[in-house]
């Protein structure tokens, strides 16, 4: 890729099966994923912004600047990363349109974080000045490393969105890994960061800068890791992945997002260093992660406690803690797999996950999130208060800002990149992962442009029409992803002639001509869908899904009633589509009332006439008020 | 009841439906919890003397005496109160068998938890000496008043077995509730402890001393909680219910320890003060949560992350919490309304709750402990390091002591005091609760005696036969408890006289003569039982019981299989009895390996040949090492 203008993608590996295509080079010109980039950048940014003011995490940059923050710092230990995470999504909004309000609000926000900057390159607001603590006293919960790392992330972003720009964060950012590299490297502090991110963040920084240095550190902090340097916690060393190296896992464990990050790093970690073995303990962990441990919804987490992955099969809908930010974590993983491996059930979960993890949480007007994603509210909520930061995981309802906020700005950056996700190149052509109304146009190494322009109501409509843009005397090649839920009924036209196709990458290799044409249709049937037997959580219930989106029941859709847990579904018929909108026949049952919940017989239950009951894509609950909610039906 | 020695009870209300008999009127000669009370006493108060000493929790009095205690005190904020439950336990057990050497052993810890006393009266060794924090400075977690409250507790076990003994606890006792009285009282702190406790103890102060300001200062405890006196914590103020007021609410919630505590001391206010309201908010409570929130064991308590109640029918069996002090605190609250009300639910419920959470929590040897009593392991656990202190949630089997010990303890003095909870006795006579083999003998204020044996190996035979043993003139009444799990097939024979009884309470009234027999004969045959349908948790599950012990599949009984999960249970045939043990028919079933667990068609299982496997009780679970075990059977 020398040469050229750099790819603006987060990801970008040495090597590997796919290689990314960036903002420069695919659209996303309408549809769900439009619409919410838009929202994005017109409300929940601004929106970001204003309580990271309010809340004073930017004005600890300023305090620190002044020497005067003992005592006057706000906010968690963690919360310069919400500055870097509003950067970083800040820069790919900048990538992604121009906008020139956003970049004059970028350089005053990134002006007043370098101010903080130590002499030594050291940066972090909550640390090391007088009546302070100690920089590096507290790896378990000090999050110093994991706040550069994102420090890191918000200057890769910036450098291959404006390459050259003269706002000071690539200096910024590389003083400040210069400065991790001289604490912690193979001569300095043999620890590493309760939570990981620094990881993928230093491998990341090593591709933009061409610095073999900053790759050599996230090896040393990816096999330190899992010998216990770190002090055991009430959650147990597990917590942090630091009971077993990573080489050594079989499966993701602890807390959610920092399972993701590190294996996110140790994948990246893997790939540029041709780390085979370690690249295979990943797919290993994400296999049994995905095969054993995952939501429906590609949701990660089982428990509120410590935020972590529950054992095998643990995975109960109510108060499941699926947090946003461990959806974005498993996103970034699948990618870099995808990319290494080019196995489409990567990209599946990535399109799962995105669709009713990561759109979950933003309200559809952008300005309050869900930390937690429960499959299942029993109760009718109440609105969190709009003035204070909710507790994290306790809003029964999205929240404006949290105590701990990392899921708003990794929403936003998440959304504002997106379009990276889309499709990748090889040698051959073109991949396409994602559906989007769009357009794809990718100059080649050698010259040869190869670009497709991508209509579809995806996925509300499984047509996807790809018409091809670009003259080419040469064949290539185009792959078009089949999920893995269109097992039965996927389709693909070429040539005017129609045929049945499998999940996996669709190929078709040719001297694409413009105006030629691809045509995938995908089977958006609503279907009911079975839990493993193993998932005790969820026995005896089925979930409606239509494509990748995962569908629920919420009361407001059922008149006269306040909760869904009297519903039992009708699976004799399947899910039929009303007027657009998913429908199940339900039957509601009234409990009998008892001393004591456990019988000697089955309880009765009193059938009642069926009652047809529109169901809402799961993504989109709880936007029209208070209600209950479930994913999985009881039969 | 004046004029005649103590009763050696732990709760003695100055009205009620039934009157408490005391260590000197009941004896337990023999069976499940004879078994118990010796294994206790033999093995159990060394084992926590031992670890109380290992861990400096007794030394911190020394110190504190010592004045030198600022960075040299060890444990939790709470860890006096270890110290006075296990002072508490003494006394009863000294109550019991009058063991010389433990009285000993007692007066020693006495006489150095008393040199630590301040002047003032205020006892706690972790405030308010140079170097600590102040006094009364964390209400929320600090637990001064909580440990009082122990204290308190411990001071009537002795006052009640040992009036008038010269080791000075009483004294002790009285100068810290005196101060507790002068800081908090209505011109003092306007605050409550975070956790509940010194309510029940203050009631039952007043009651050893009659002097009534213990008592208007418990009420005043009890009223000032709800109104958000206390700060708010993560958990949010439910989890030390001060979200809404004891007359308020209408289910116990929050943590689920504090949540008994605090209910129990609400009814012991509302008992002494006439004050029906009150009385009638507790009773709606406990029917709500009894109904609604409670594990089939007796166990109160869902959630690992705050030890909270989780909302209604929020039941997992798998990571139940369960914790043992909530199944202890379950008792005191429902002890005190049956000795209100005459309720025989209440009975029924301390029954399941003693045989399935309390005996549940001490190892066979009595030398470890479960803190909580999941419903459900899914994993082979791992044996707790036998030389320090286990995270409390965290041991997978029995440990021997936690970093939070306060269930070691707490059995220890339940058992030690459980003779109190067999029987009492109103204006007409007799009425047996519990049934263990032993004597009953009552000595009337109006000086007849009322005496008799019962002879049964209850809850292994059903069979519980009562002989009289006193002559009397008069008639007076025997009750039989009828239990709710009896409701079919109970019978009593009387005079020869063999008639069906339904649960609650059997009377027969008459003139009495020594040698008269009652025999009660409950259904012991085991038996399934269903859930109710709104515990999504164990839909399409079972359990088994007998009598009111739960059973449970334990690996250990399953040859060559480590998971009792795939283990479908037959129910097409009752359980059986085999060689005396419980016996299910089981089908194993072996789940197909799948990318992705969420199926388009019900997942296709293995039947194979029906096996046979016998259950463990499960208060005795774990006792032959690591283990899977499963309370609730899926069909």
């Amino acid at each position: 890729m020398k040469g050229t203008a750099p790819t603006a993608a987060p990801v970008l590996p040495i090597r590997g099966r796919f290689r990314p295509l960036g903002l420069g080079d695919v659209r996303i010109t309408g549809g769900f994923w439009a619409e919410r980039q838009s929202v994005n950048a017109g409300a929940s940014l601004a929106h970001i912004e204003h309580w990271l003011e309010r809340e004073g995490w930017i004005r600890n940059f300023d305090l620190a600047a002044g020497g005067d923050i003992a005592g006057e710092r706000r906010g968690r230990e963690f919360s310069d990363s919400e500055v870097y995470k509003f950067l970083e999504a800040m820069a790919w909004e900048i990538g992604r349109t121009g906008d020139a309000g956003l970049e004059s609000r970028f350089r005053a926000v990134v002006w007043r974080v370098a101010a903080a900057q130590e002499r030594d390159g050291y940066l972090n607001t909550k640390f090391g000045r007088p009546g302070q603590q100690p920089r590096w006293s507290d790896l378990e919960w000090g999050h110093e490393l994991y706040c550069v790392g994102h420090l890191l992330q918000a200057a890769v972003a910036r450098a291959r969105t404006r390459p050259g720009a003269d706002d000071g964060l690539l200096e910024v950012a590389r003083r400040a890994a210069d400065n991790v590299c001289e604490t912690f490297g193979p001569d300095g502090i043999d620890g590493v960061c309760g939570h990981a991110g620094i990881e993928t963040a230093l491998v990341e920084f090593a591709r933009v800068t061409e610095d073999e240095r900053y790759l050599g550190q996230a090896a040393l902090f990816v096999d330190r890791r899992g010998h216990g340097r770190l002090s055991d916690v009430e959650y147990g060393r597990e917590y942090f992945q630091d009971e077993l190296p990573v080489r050594q896992a079989t499966v993701l464990r602890g807390h959610a997002v920092r399972a993701n990050y590190l294996a996110a790093g140790a994948a990246d970690v893997a790939v540029e260093l041709k780390d085979a073995s370690l690249l295979d303990a990943v797919r290993t962990q994400w296999t049994n992660t995905v095969t054993r441990r995952t939501y429906i919804t590609g949701g990660q987490g089982s428990r509120h406690q410590d935020e972590a992955f529950g054992g095998d099969w643990v995975l109960p809908p109510d108060r499941a803690y699926s947090e946003t930010c461990a959806g974005i974590g498993s996103v970034m993983l699948a990618w870099r797999l995808l990319l290494a491996d080019g196995d489409s059930r990567y990209a599946d979960l990535i399109e799962r996950t995105l669709f009713n993890v990561v759109s979950t949480s933003p309200a559809a007007d952008g300005r309050s999130f869900f930390y937690t994603n429960t499959l299942h509210r029993r109760e009718l909520g109440t609105e969190p208060d709009a003035d204070r930061p909710s507790i994290r995981a306790a809003a029964s309802l999205r929240a404006p800002w949290f105590e701990v906020s990392c899921c708003p700005t990794n929403v936003a950056r998440t959304l504002a990149s997106l379009t990276a996700y889309v499709a990748t190149s090889d040698d051959e052509g073109l991949q396409l992962h994602q559906y989007v109304p769009g357009t794809v146009a990718h100059r080649r190494p050698d010259g040869r442009v190869l670009s497709v322009t991508v209509a579809t109501e995806y996925p509300h409509d499984g047509e996807i029409r790809v018409r091809v843009d670009s003259d080419d005397e040469h064949p290539w090649t185009l792959s078009l992803r089949v999920p893995g839920w269109a097992a039965e009924g996927a389709t693909v036209t070429v040539g005017g002639e129609t045929r049945p196709v499998a999940p996996g990458y669709f190929t078709a290799q040719r001297t694409w001509r413009r105006g030629d044409e691809v045509c995938l249709s995908l089977p958006l049937a609503p279907r009911f869908t079975y839990p493993d037997t193993r998932i005790d959580a969820v026995r005896g219930c089925v979930a409606v899904e239509r494509g990748p989106v995962v569908l629920a029941v919420e009361s407001v859709d059922v008149p006269g009633l306040d909760t869904v847990d009297e519903l039992r579904v009708d699976t004799s018929r399947p899910p039929a589509l009303v007027d657009g909108r998913v429908t199940v026949r339900f039957r509601r049952v009234r409990p009998a009332e008892h001393d004591w919940p456990y019988l000697t017989a089955p309880a009765p239950v009193v059938d009642e006439d069926p009652v047809e009951v529109p169901l809402v894509e799961y993504h989109a609950w709880a936007n029209r008020g208070p209600s209950t909610m479930r994913v999985w039906l009881p039969q």
